[in-house]
């Protein structure tokens, strides 16, 4: 991607924005979504990426056009915005409560919608808004692999529950999707993982297979472990979130470079007054309270253009830079970057986002699917 | 405070809305607010409220009614809001950036206005603003108390940036403001750690004076401190935030009971797969990820109602409940309300707020001050 021409006379630049404001590089972000779209192609695997890290049509659009056969939401919002860019929304969440459900029916016809369950109730609470609405639904089940956090565990309770779902008027068994956020990149140990994994997936399949309800879509996948989900025996469809924008864990776990962070938090040194430290106009309110994995004390966040200056303390309005590190000797008015933690929950703290290519703004988009 | 009858002849009740949603209880609320009008009242300090808990102007008109002389603002867009109900407006955060300084100049002409600074840069930047702006701006001069976050440290750099203050053309010294958020309610040695502040405020109001530049503000004032503020000498305004709604927090280091928290996140049961634990619809994007003082591993918030359930993992929109403490079954669809450990952080993560009496909803308010 080459950066095209400023269209204004006069662009603003980055460090004449107000702060904290969330900034987005397109460069990255164009090298991010395409990167991702190669891989699940190579691979021969449907990419049907989380939107939760962007909450932004204008970003989900990109990975369409970039070859994704639609995306994935955790929330009703999510899939209300994201179906004006697509037609193909899998909500990989049980829906549970009548409101809810009844605007997830409430999507355009158009939308090929497909729901994620884990419980007979999430199954039959989903059949009574579908049948209201005269609308078919596609049903996959939640397999727990391993994260303990939702889903069935075991051949007998993802073939009970699929038949459950293919013997409920209205919807349609679609097959099987689970989340495998216990196993990262960089784990010495994940080959094992991975191995264990396409072994007790592979008994559930071919359990559902005698049962007579193969699994058409076997679906999982995560940033962490996104560059080896085609070592997953079975498996059709992958859905990381993350890797649009990237962040400091990402980098941390051996799932990108720190140079493929496409996204900061832009702020303005406040306060010099305290000995060995600058304070940012950023903090929890900004860059979200979100530790590293595995260690504690590796702070909140770390500037773009010197990694080794890290946040190491954070109030609502106030993030402590860490001098001790560098030779950067910063000023009350200068304008830094940071790289949180985790890229999907500070996200979520701004209402709009800032695209940049280089140091030019070059356009804004609203997180539309933020709130409820 | 009575509850008045519903005014609707169906009004909703709590458990039938969407989940996650940020709720008030207005009876605990009302009690919150008197209650601390009363300490400051009974001890003869201005109360000066911070706005960053509720950020929202309904709630502030209830603090200004009950006695409020003014609130405290962290962010611009706190202070344009809040202007909507109260003319006397302190910005306890150094506002550095041109177009920030020019928003703030821009506030209604009826607006008071105050702005803590804690370096010569800061005074410069506020002098140049207010001079553009033929505005007058009070200022006082931030002191570092032992948080070490912000502000100048001893007598001497108070008094420099005091005269340097003094000296400006467009502003008015108004005095000293300090934030002891390091000094808790619940810990042993407070009663030292306030005479030491005691004596260390002191040393600077006294050398204030003798620089023939004596503070007629002294303004300082937490949650967790809150209610022996008194005992620091010489201090005329205190500015808690949190009371209003009260947290996990705030019950530990016993500046409040469990029955005074006033706001809950309503979160539905979506899943009972995995045993030994119930997932809510509430995770770091509805409770944010805030460490209880002290203690690791004792969960990101707890069921009002079952204290003794607390939300054991947090993912992005699930919150894993630990029911080993409990004889409680949740069922799918069950819905719960958690006080999250620290309201500030939680509250930011929602638009609206719903206002109910007991299981009534009674009224909704924007979050307005919210955003950038």
């Amino acid at each position: 991607v080459t950066a095209p021409a400023a269209t204004s006379p006069d662009p603003t630049l980055l460090h004449e924005l107000q702060t904290p404001a969330a900034v987005v590089d397109l460069d990255r972000l164009a090298y991010n979504v395409d990167r991702m779209a190669a891989y699940a192609a190579v691979h021969g695997l449907a990419l049907r990426p989380h939107v939760k890290t962007h909450k932004s049509p204008r970003v989900a659009a990109e990975q369409i056009r970039s070859g994704a056969t639609g995306v994935t939401c955790a929330t009703v919002r999510e899939a209300e915005v994201m179906s004006e860019v697509t037609d193909d929304v899998f909500v990989a969440y049980p829906v549970i409560g009548r409101a809810k459900l009844e605007r997830l029916m409430r999507l355009p016809p158009s939308v090929r919608l497909i729901v994620a369950v884990d419980s007979a109730d999430a199954n039959d609470e989903l059949a009574a808004a579908a049948s209201a609405a005269g609308r078919e639904v596609r049903v996959r089940v939640e397999l727990d692999v391993g994260m303990r956090r939702v889903g069935v565990a075991g051949p007998e309770a993802a073939v009970a529950l699929a038949q459950e779902v293919a013997g409920t008027r209205g919807l349609l068994f679609d097959g099987v999707t689970f989340y495998p956020g216990h196993i990262r990149q960089a784990q010495a140990e994940q080959g094992d993982d991975l191995a264990r994994l396409s072994a007790s997936l592979g008994t559930v399949l071919a359990a559902l297979e005698r049962a007579g309800l193969p699994a058409r879509s076997v679906s999982g996948g995560s940033t962490p472990a996104a560059w080896r989900m085609h070592e997953i025996h079975g498996l059709t469809e992958v859905r990381p979130g993350t890797y649009v924008y990237n962040d400091r864990t990402t980098v941390a776990v051996g799932a990108c470079a720190w140079d493929d962070c496409a996204f900061t938090v832009l702020a303005t040194v406040v306060s010099t007054s305290v000995a060995g430290q600058a304070v940012i106009d950023a903090g929890t309110k900004a860059l979200a309270r979100e530790p590293m994995p595995g260690a504690a004390d590796q702070g909140w966040g770390a500037l773009l253009d010197r990694p080794e200056v890290t946040v190491m303390r954070m109030s609502e309005e106030h993030g402590v830079l860490d001098l001790s590190q560098t030779s950067w000797k910063p000023e009350v008015g200068d304008v830094v970057r940071v790289v949180p933690n985790h890229v999907c929950v500070a996200q979520h703290l701004f209402d709009e986002v800032v695209g940049a290519r280089g140091r030019v703004v070059e356009t804004r988009w609203a997180v539309a699917a933020r709130g409820r």
